[in-house]
């Protein structure tokens, strides 16, 4: 089988390492181009990037030289023709994703992005691959040449919770949600979080992660109404509160979740909506997707970051404590790792998604 | 000024040694007698208290052999009669507590416990001085001998938040209010959280803890229903939910809180319910009462645990963050010193309302 | 092949966990007992053991019934006579390891040790593979029954550094070495440190550990004397200074050495006699034996704990910084994890290296 | 008394918040100008600082406007004539700080530098006012305007080392000394260490640091060779070696020190040599001069960040673990707060001996 070309957008940051550590061994992917900003281009990629993983920064992206942000910068990288990226992985920060994006899509290339700009696009597909493959429908919006488009892999907060809440809101109807976060130092990228704004300290505030919490969930939980040639998403109806915190974690997003459902549901009847809940992507032999992505655990004090985030190489969503909430019903709490299910690892299974279907090929 | 003679039972402990460095300086208590466990028994404090605080061990208690947490101890010790405690403050865990306190209050001495055990018991108040000092009036129901009793301090996460909530309940009723809290490792005494717990990591569970948060705060709030002969009080009708998180912070509980009011309210409403709440205690010259109880911070990003926590001496409640709550109607943070606000400190202030209504002379 | 059955000593311990983990997957052993403290004793393993690794307790170990830490537990257990252990991993602390070792090499069991109360016997080999396989014939010293011996792994902070120095006093001769070193809190098993020790803090102070920094070295890098029927150890000729200090890392033990030659050596001497050392296994195909040693990090501030602990399978020693000492001559830096390559994983080795020898089988 | 008007360069810093803390409050200084970055300048200090300390930015500081770090600044600030700076605090960093550094000395001000640039200019006194405070004879050796001067204090790791040896090189010489440093995150600034490198980690480099450690001492405990009218400093004969690293504790360095003295010493008399220490600063009244500049602790796993960081207002130097050391012959622990004692605090008492000495009036 031969790989398809891929360029990694913000190739040197903390989920840029992470994409590239994935795509430098993907069965179906070919890192021939990395981009990142005017800092690093030029030089070599094993250079360019400050490793932060304990993994090695592969070999064979040591040598790639790094490029612009902009297709025009893989052009002039010289890549023969056939090599040219066909699907470009964004992890670049809002500002610089806004106009990178744009170009790539114009230029034909199918962008799958984890930055924020374009989620709430409406003609823009917002997918966990497990819960809404059908809204890449919404690609058929989009005005892009050939080839070109842009799908969006949600916020790294957003991820494990709308996970947690599909199989429940498609058997329950949730009519409302409540959740804190405690989030990793990851999350913020690098260098990011300064070590004395949170060693002995926790932080009641991340800038515009609240509302990315209470919006995205609703378009995610949506039902795409339409055919193939038009169509548009319906938002689920769900009111959602969040109150964000950064606290002194390395990686791993833990979730307090409570939620109000429009009848009355039993813990067990819980239990069975989430245990049944096997994503449907079975039959297409996806590399990243989990076994199970969301696994349940019975014991009273998990999950915990260091001990659950790498369930299955990080894309899976750990869930415990489910118990009644006297205020909305019940509660639980949820844990995903936020640069590999939240970030690069949820980017690369969407990407293997859309090549599945032959949106990329 | 004589000052009264007081002991200090789990003397050695995390709460033990706050009690011990304010003690020490106190212009109305003078520690005469040390209690702690078996292990410690017959050491002078110095040795016995494997110290924790940046401030010294006191001179004058490091010679103070400590004894039993009874009150044979106390005798045992050779007190001159007229040292002997007329005020016992316990840092017991529940066990130790619920045998110790009752043997003092049996000999005579009014107990100011941090202890669990007695915190719901229906003629024992549960108090912070700021909010409910006629509950005090409840031991008149209790039938030890003169001068004995028990009067508590409510649990290191509950403190603040019944702060908080105070004057928003009495001027617009609180009907609910879920809190997610992030609790300081402190908040577990010594030696506590094991570091392999804890470092890189957070803990969605802590034992018990759920439960006082839920319940005590609705006795806190209640309203003493009787005379000076007999009373009782009647609970607060709000319902508490909570979810409570271990953090790697050293001291410091941060909550956040959202709630839905009896009324609609404004923002400018709740601040001014705020910032009009003096705790009453004015007039009294408590030693350690803090000016300001409740401070709003404007920050965006506060309260936060190391910038906040030391604020009067550990004693002021800091707030911020308010705003609406698309499930219940308003959310906010909050930060309390768990050892100090939350118990050391917190019994001390009871201890001198107690002096101050001449309950202990 | 039939495995090897064998016993796991302190199973449920910080260093028994790693152990059972290495052990349920390993090609040659299979451990069938498991020994822990009379808290532990009864309980299936699953239950007893507080579990402190992100990866799972081994399944296949989970249904086993906790023993006593003799011998006399595994006989009772009744095991099927081929069954019985014939070699026993031991985790346990000082107090414990004294006995117990005793007992199980008077039953004709070899004991590989990582207590550190054998470790200087003179008829005790103290080994590391790579650099002192020939001590075992010390063994022929011990007189216990057919099968029965001890042989002990160093103790975590020595092996980095032994490793380090064993080609550098080979080729150089090593007359002084200082080594001053930042432990991870998981050398101190578990509950071990407590977290307010080690939460905005460092400690100049580990009970016991620089005796045995300064003392271990030399039995390891001196020389056999003797012949298969009788022999001893001749100490290397080393002075060591160690300073030890406990920080705030879960894994992975980073010294700062510097040494004194006999004589004048360059840079690359070092790097050369270094880069030339392979330990020697290579022929035995022990499943534990790492790739290479020693691995020289050229970039300019490493190596550190979090990046290059796991190297090989945290079985590798990670050096760096080589630089001219003006007080001793050259200094660098190294890493180990103190919890495989410096416990379970070392001892996994060395058991390795007694069954290729026939020492067990 | 009239407050001499003092600029703050760097104010924004996490040197330059304690500096303005300090300074807002202090007896002899009023700060009338604050200097910082671009960004900064123009906005009231209370905006431009990311304030990082519990303490709360001096109110009265908070309406400052921001200026340029060169004297132009305070020029077109229209500050009265009077009130003009005639002392400059420098908390820049190096490249920042050598064109201000010299333009305000040209203005006719007097800087007082805890920057490295300057230190070891043959003509810039590099002083501790405990140990050489006749080093101060240097400034004749400037050809600065009347009134104009530099001088410096040495680098935050430097200050605790050279205090603890001081006393030991006059009564004994000290021939050579090994310095392994355990350094807190602030020594870095704001932001600084991001918490991705230092969470779960320590970093086994400084940038610059180690080439400080190992000159400034012999520049400090040199002596002064001349009269009034000229003069320079003869270094002190002693080899240092030093490795430097970075660990996740907010303040205080820890050092692990060994030394080798010119002639035999025993414990009881180094322990004697520090005992005897004042530092000769009391007859002058210094309002930042620590009582005791030395502590020795005797409990055995001390001095702590956590536990003696704060000593006399940050000032002293804690030390510990006297012991022998196989190699240079005594080894110990010590600790200095290196923001305090290391930085603002030590700037602000070389100051004070300015002043008490008429340097700057």
């Amino acid at each position: 089988m031969v790989k398809i070309p891929v360029a990694i957008l913000g190739a040197t940051g903390a989920v840029g390492q992470r994409l590239a550590l994935i795509l430098a061994e993907h069965p179906w992917f070919e890192p021939v181009y990395l981009g990142a900003s005017e800092r690093s281009e030029g030089r070599p990629y094993g250079d360019a990037a400050r490793w932060i993983l304990p993994d090695e920064l592969p070999a064979r992206l040591a040598g790639l030289r790094v490029g612009s942000v902009y297709p025009e910068g893989a052009r002039e990288a010289g890549l023969a023709g056939g090599a040219f990226p066909r699907l470009a992985f964004s992890a670049l920060d809002a500002a610089a994703a806004a106009p990178a994006e744009e170009a790539w899509a114009q230029a034909g290339v199918l962008v799958v992005s984890n930055a924020s700009v374009n989620r709430m696009r409406t003609d823009v597909p917002l997918v966990i691959p497990e819960i809404n493959p059908g809204h890449l429908s919404l690609l058929a919006q989009q005005s892009y040449p050939r080839g070109g488009g842009i799908v969006t892999n949600p916020n790294c907060s957003t991820i494990g919770l709308a996970m947690a809440l599909k199989p429940l809101h498609d058997s329950f109807g949730i009519e409302a949600c409540s959740v804190t976060t405690l989030q990793a130092a990851s999350g913020a990228g690098y260098p990011g979080v300064p070590s004395l704004d949170i060693l002995d300290n926790a932080i009641p505030f991340i800038g515009g992660e609240e509302a990315k919490l209470e919006s995205e969930p609703a378009k995610i939980l949506g039902s795409y109404q339409g055919d193939d040639k038009g169509g548009s998403i319906r938002e689920a109806g769900l009111s959602i509160s969040a109150a964000c915190h950064r606290v002194a974690v390395r990686d791993g997003h833990l979730e307090a979740v409570a939620l109000r459902c429009a009848r009355v549901v039993s813990r067990d009847e819980i239990l069975a909506a989430w245990a049944a809940f096997d994503g449907g992507l079975g039959a297409l032999g996806l590399p990243w997707a989990p076994l199970r992505p969301l696994v349940y655990i019975e014991a009273e004090d998990r999950p915990q970051p260091r001990l659950d985030r790498e369930r299955e190489r990080g894309m899976a969503v750990s869930l415990g404590r489910l118990r009644p909430c006297p205020v909305l019903g019940w509660k639980f709490e949820l844990l995903s790792h936020n640069t590999l299910r939240g970030a690069a690892g949820g980017t690369v299974l969407l990407a293997e998604l859309c090549a599945a279907r032959g949106i990329v090929a």
